[in-house]
């Protein structure tokens, strides 16, 4: 859960307005096997007095995804898989359920303190994953591919919070991964893919940043200001780190208590923040950062990233800045986020430089930087620039049977249509049977709702002959077609 | 879980091989911001003593998604898309985690017996969806979209058995579903679905058959034989028709207890399953169906589908079998099942017709007829029948600075060529950047290993006059050429 997260993809489930319930309505056409359904089948016709009615809404915090709003999703998703592929990057999956030691982190990250967790019926505890990194990072020690790696995801990522309402408890996150690289190139190039994407969408530097620091940096800072010591208590270090992330939603008082636990003292607490505030204000330039703690090594992983996003083309998205920090503890290096240059979302994206993760887990270091996108808030920003594509249920034909009113004749003529529909796929077209007899008028209406290139409808009288009305929805041109000759006619249509 | 579930899509998880944990390692190389970190933020060296050596396997019963396993999946899923699309299917989703009354069933079905469930942290109880069909129900009843609906999704479907080991708790099923149309034409076009996938992949109706059968037909022999009146009390037909199903598996007196709670007495039990047997010997007619249960309704919707398959093209698949029931309660008409014509795997594939799975959940009815596809059993058919491709995590280039050893002169390298790549991609061309400077004999291994159509390396010498030595991988040839002209060479190299 790098990315700040776990907002709709789109908007709110619609409020659901439970259907009236009909007592004593006939189910007769809904019997078994349909309205020819034997009678020793016919099941009772009053609902079973023990059926409670349903409840109708997903569970708390969770969403359906209905066909309009599956195809928007499938673009997102599409598009971070298009970015991920022309970077190289290769596609893992690992369980949305996941052994909950691989969360328990100390620092008191919100990550690991909303938790979806629980005990399984064998006794073991377990948890929906909050995030990606602990999975892939078990995943590298376990097999130990050989480096480097670019790896991407797209995992479906839950949390639980007691209190707040309307947040949702799960949402997707785009992860992308690089391991085995220590220079900042490996920064780079995930920020190359982070931009590339934002572009391949249709947003500019206009309207998306990308904040960049260091924990190296925040070193320094908490060194001078608060008297914490990074290289002697790594702990400690990422402990602070993630309070002072903390710094940017709350007052410094809100944080003395927390601070003080850590052995900070409430007026170096201020200092920092003030310095952080002066840092932000600043903004965005090395200089700025070079005032504050003078040119040293701590500097000098960050200069070097920005200039490979300069040589990269997408130096204008960069903005340093030494308030960033990033709310996981298992940061090491560089860390970044991406925000809406208006100021109105939460963070869009973040990641950062993680090289001693595999370490905590207890195994041998391994450099790695990635970063978590998640679908929510992305997906606020291009509604709201409308770059949300209109997306299209469509199939190229709706074929259908003219209802005659004649039983038998209907039959024969679904029946042809079942092969007239065989041929028509083998050619290539996406074809919605429809699969009763129906008149044109509502056939047409049907296939204007699924968007069709054309109608095409099996009639006995034409069919006699060889021959199907096929309509083109766009032009309006009716034709009749011979069957041999109807993929052909569907194929030049056009899109 | 309509089709038997929950084995893994690929292999078993490969026996993981703890590396040895070395202590002592020096950590320089990964500390914060790599080997250029900063000596402020250069953490302890050893690792932290509270440090438990991670389980670097995944909660029992789940698997990790190596990249060369997913791309199998993305293979197999890709092929249930591309199917879904042609018979105009659109995608829909839902949580994978439920309200456990979605599932509370009580016939005695495996699906709910081996409830993934648990109590959430507010006290609710939810549970790990076992199938998508009642997430389906409970979507169609929310919003009430306009019939007919052909809807499809791909759900991960979890179960959760105490005893068995080495059986998979989570699996992917493909779910196609058509609600609102009564006819045997619905089945038909799931069918043909169902078998157009299969033809896409190699299979052929000397591989696979789908057994057909009839709720109507079982409820004529239930009746006949242990005097079970299906219209007088669905919900005793319904349990019995789920114990039905397990006379497949086991012998009739281990279920003559459970037919007994039902009031069937054991020798009627023995009974009918003596005339499933037969009827399955007979094996594969309608005629031998007529012969037991004579020419009533209970056939025609059969016979219809029988019919429609036929007009379909594919009535060499289609296998009438009087035995075959299917484990769900809620199915009211046609069952089926796709099978192995060797007979060595569990079911393939499984589905039927459910009208008046509204109508427990309190709704309105609403015709519907669908099937789930798991991904375990067809994976182990494709692959004893080698008809998994070969996947590849194929990138067009991969691009990389020669190591000079010149600490300047590499990182120029490496700038120049995020400019590169830049160019590159923005040509179409997947580009694996190596992040560091390299020997060509470790980039061209790299390549071979990402199985790279080029490779490109950015050397000083021939940068400085805007050259990039060109490696065709798979003729050999190699050549100079200038960034403005790589583009073109590397889209003219063969696939």
């Amino acid at each position: 859960m790098r990315a700040t997260c776990a907002m709709t993809l789109l908007a709110a489930v619609r409020g659901l307005t439970p259907p009236a319930r009909r007592h004593g309505v006939s189910c007769l056409s809904a019997a078994a096997g349909g309205g020819r359904a034997s009678a020793a089948v016919e099941q009772k016709k009053a609902r079973p007095a023990s059926t409670e009615k349903l409840d109708l809404a997903p569970p708390r915090g969770t969403r359906d995804v209905y066909p309009e709003d599956m195809r928007v999703r499938n673009w997102l998703f599409g598009k971070w898989r298009s970015t991920a592929k022309a970077f190289g990057f290769e596609e893992y999956d690992a369980p949305v359920l996941e052994n909950e030691a691989l969360y328990v982190r100390k620092a008191g990250e919100e990550v690991t303190q909303q938790l979806y967790n629980f005990e399984d019926k064998g006794g073991r505890r377990v948890a929906l994953r909050p995030e990606m990194t602990p999975s892939l990072a078990r995943m590298v020690m376990a097999r130990k591919p050989t480096p480097p790696l670019k790896w991407f995801s797209i995992p479906q990522c839950w949390r639980y919070e007691r209190t707040t309402r309307g947040r949702r408890r799960e949402h997707y996150q785009w992860n992308m991964d690089i391991w085995g690289v220590d220079g900042a190139a490996a920064e780079a190039e995930a920020l190359a893919a982070m931009v590339s994407f934002m572009e391949s969408v249709g947003l500019t530097s206009d309207d998306v940043g990308i904040k960049v620091n260091s924990r190296a940096v925040l070193a320094e800072l908490l060194a001078r200001t608060c008297g914490v010591d990074a290289a002697a208590d790594a702990a400690r270090f990422a402990a602070c780190c993630v309070l002072v992330d903390k710094l940017e939603k709350v007052p410094p008082e809100a944080l003395h208590g927390d601070f003080g636990a850590l052995g900070v003292a409430a007026a170096d607490v201020d200092a920092l923040a003030a310095v952080l505030r002066d840092a932000a204000d600043a903004g965005g330039s090395l200089a700025a950062l070079e005032a504050l703690i003078g040119d040293g090594p701590a500097l000098s992983n960050l200069r070097a990233l920005v200039d490979l996003a300069e040589a990269g083309g997408f130096g204008d998205w960069i903005v340093v800045d030494a308030s960033v920090v990033r709310g996981l503890a298992y940061y090491t290096g560089v860390v970044f986020e991406a925000f809406d240059r208006q100021g109105a979302l939460r963070a869009i994206a973040g990641g950062g430089r993680y090289d001693r993760l595999l370490e905590t887990f207890g195994g041998d270091p391994l450099p790695a930087v990635g970063f978590g996108f998640g679908d929510a808030v992305i997906m606020e920003l291009l509604e709201e620039k409308k770059l949300v594509p209109e997306t299209s249920a469509g199939v190229d034909v709706v074929a259908f049977a003219l209802a005659t009113g004649d039983g038998d004749e209907d039959a024969a003529s679904l029946k042809a249509l079942a092969g007239v529909a065989a041929t028509l796929r083998s050619s290539g077209a996406s074809v919605d049977v429809v699969l009763e007899p129906k008149k044109p008028k509502w056939a047409f209406k049907h296939a204007d709702r699924r968007n069709a290139k054309a109608a095409v409808m099996l009639a006995p009288s034409e069919w006699a002959e060889g021959r199907l009305v096929a309509k083109d929805l766009k032009t309006g041109d009716q034709a009749d077609v011979v069957v041999e000759e109807l993929a052909a006619w569907v194929g030049a249509r056009e899109d």
